[in-house]
């Protein structure tokens, strides 16, 4: 197994240069004050496709080989991932296939078909439709583009935590919503090998706390999710390469409230004026949830992405406060 | 009557820096595509307050006498520039009293008792509101803060020009909502005294046309307000020192049509997951409903803010598209 380092993460960096943006890191003032810490969010929800995806999968496209160009990618998604390999595959002329749950946000299917890609409507969950992608890889001879079990996924979504420290040096904790684990996996890399001092600590939904778990467990372990949650985007299964850099530089895994990320998708809306999604909103939910823990400290919390369906985000406006 | 000069503008920055953000300039792939020129967003949705206006706000409060911040200050506003009235008072401890028309938005008036001043609601208006201001303000002997009738204010919002030009110096054209007219007036200001190829523009909503009616005549005319805008924020009124510079600076002034406004709060939602209230989306309007006039233009559209009302959002929200 090859370990991600800091040098792919710069590569990547400069890979991806010219299809991504260096999103905006911006001072919540209103949750500075209510949490008691500088609280910073970085506004992967202004990236294209309006979420971090883009960064690993545009790194991880382009290394592809001229074969696997020409035979096309598949790939399974939970929409953000999907979306971002249907632009990058139509930016860099490639075809793609991407495979989806059937409860997927229309805003997320949408998104996939918008870029030109054939999407794929299969199963109850994420779990299914990864195992048919898979299947239909094998089968048709397709590169299999894995949303975070890969390399270059996770030194493209790295480039992350270096502009975090380039644009807050003085950062003492970061904050990445946790679901397969390539995003955070990436951030801590990038982070630790330049600043071991600070803290990243990856949030997962109580609905699906698989990396959690496994933590806890020592080995990557099967969890039952519980019930629908407001963060779809979290539900990504652990694998072997995420599971050991999470171990190895990620501080700690916390688990959030389903309510919290309610709460925080409200918050960010009437205070900050972002759309954020579920598990977007999940960067900030542990400071809502515990304040004291985070007092006076320079808080960085990766929104990763906006893509909320129309109708759960008018149901929370509704319901909330 | 004084001029505002682009050193003015200068000295202000220095002055508000420490109680301001500078606003992130973010391209909108949307708006890139849907309108066929290089859209980027001056999103001041994203300023202390959720509006441009304490950049003004705190140049003149910076200013003013001993005595004057002794008596504490009262202002007119259709809510934003209250806000920051409020905010500045707060954070720079003095007295404030804000009169807004009956209609405001719950948002706004929230956010001016949020931050500590006196509310006065008075009147179905603004010029009512702006009456009542300026007669309390005389009875009382308080200095009265116009909104955009006064050379710091103008200055300080002139800020948002100069932020531009160093962001992004191959701009071709800045579109600039429009109601009293001292956010442009700063703006136009900072801009044609360095870069006079540089395009300013101001836009207007069709059911408020004051500084377009006024240009035309050659001389500030009333003009009755046509029906409710979803962009109360433009309803403002123009004064002596606002005409004379946006007669001098200001290369066009545009109207936009209410429905555009709606669809335009909708689209920066949709794509660019923003909060923007309906004068904030004016600053993009005129490019949706003209797009072949911006062909290939790198336009800056500055949006000045976010503060829109629970109940209109989410009216938009489902009535569009």
């Amino acid at each position: 197994m090859h370990v991600v380092t800091l040098e792919n993460i710069q590569d990547a960096r400069k890979a991806i240069a010219p299809f991504i943006k260096c999103t905006p890191l911006v001072q919540s003032q209103f949750l500075t004050t209510f949490c008691g810490c500088p609280l910073f969010l970085k506004l992967e929800n202004l990236q294209i496709t309006s979420s971090f995806k883009p960064r690993g999968v545009f790194n991880k496209l382009l290394h592809l080989s001229a074969e696997e160009k020409n035979r096309g990618i598949i790939t399974a998604s939970a929409g953000n991932h999907g979306q971002a390999v249907a632009f990058a595959a139509q930016k860099l002329n490639y075809y793609a296939r991407v495979v989806v749950p059937k409860p997927t946000p229309k805003v997320k299917t949408d998104g996939i078909k918008k870029y030109g890609a054939d999407l794929v409507l299969f199963g109850e969950n994420y779990d299914e439709a990864e195992r048919k992608a898979k299947e239909l890889a094998r089968k048709d001879g397709c590169a299999y583009i894995s949303p975070y079990n890969d390399e270059l996924i996770i030194a493209g979504h790295g480039t992350i935590g270096l502009e975090i420290l380039e644009t807050l040096p003085n950062v003492d904790a970061v904050m990445v919503p946790l679901g397969g684990g390539g995003l955070i996996s990436g951030i801590s890399i990038a982070i630790k090998s330049r600043r071991p001092d600070v803290q990243v600590i990856g949030v997962q939904s109580q609905s699906s706390p698989v990396m959690y778990e496994s933590l806890k467990a020592g080995k990557i372990v099967n969890v039952q999710k519980v019930g629908n949650s407001v963060a779809e985007g979290l539900s990504g299964n652990v694998g072997p390469i995420t599971f050991e850099i999470v171990q190895k530089y990620v501080d700690s895994v916390v688990l959030v409230k389903e309510e919290t990320l309610r709460q925080a998708v409200y918050l960010l809306w009437t205070h900050d004026k972002q759309v954020v999604e579920g598990s977007g909103a999940a960067a900030v939910s542990p400071v809502i949830e515990n304040k004291p823990l985070f007092k006076n400290k320079r808080v960085v919390s990766v929104v990763t992405g906006g893509n909320i369906d129309s109708d759960l985000f008018q149901s929370i406006l509704k319901s909330e406060h």
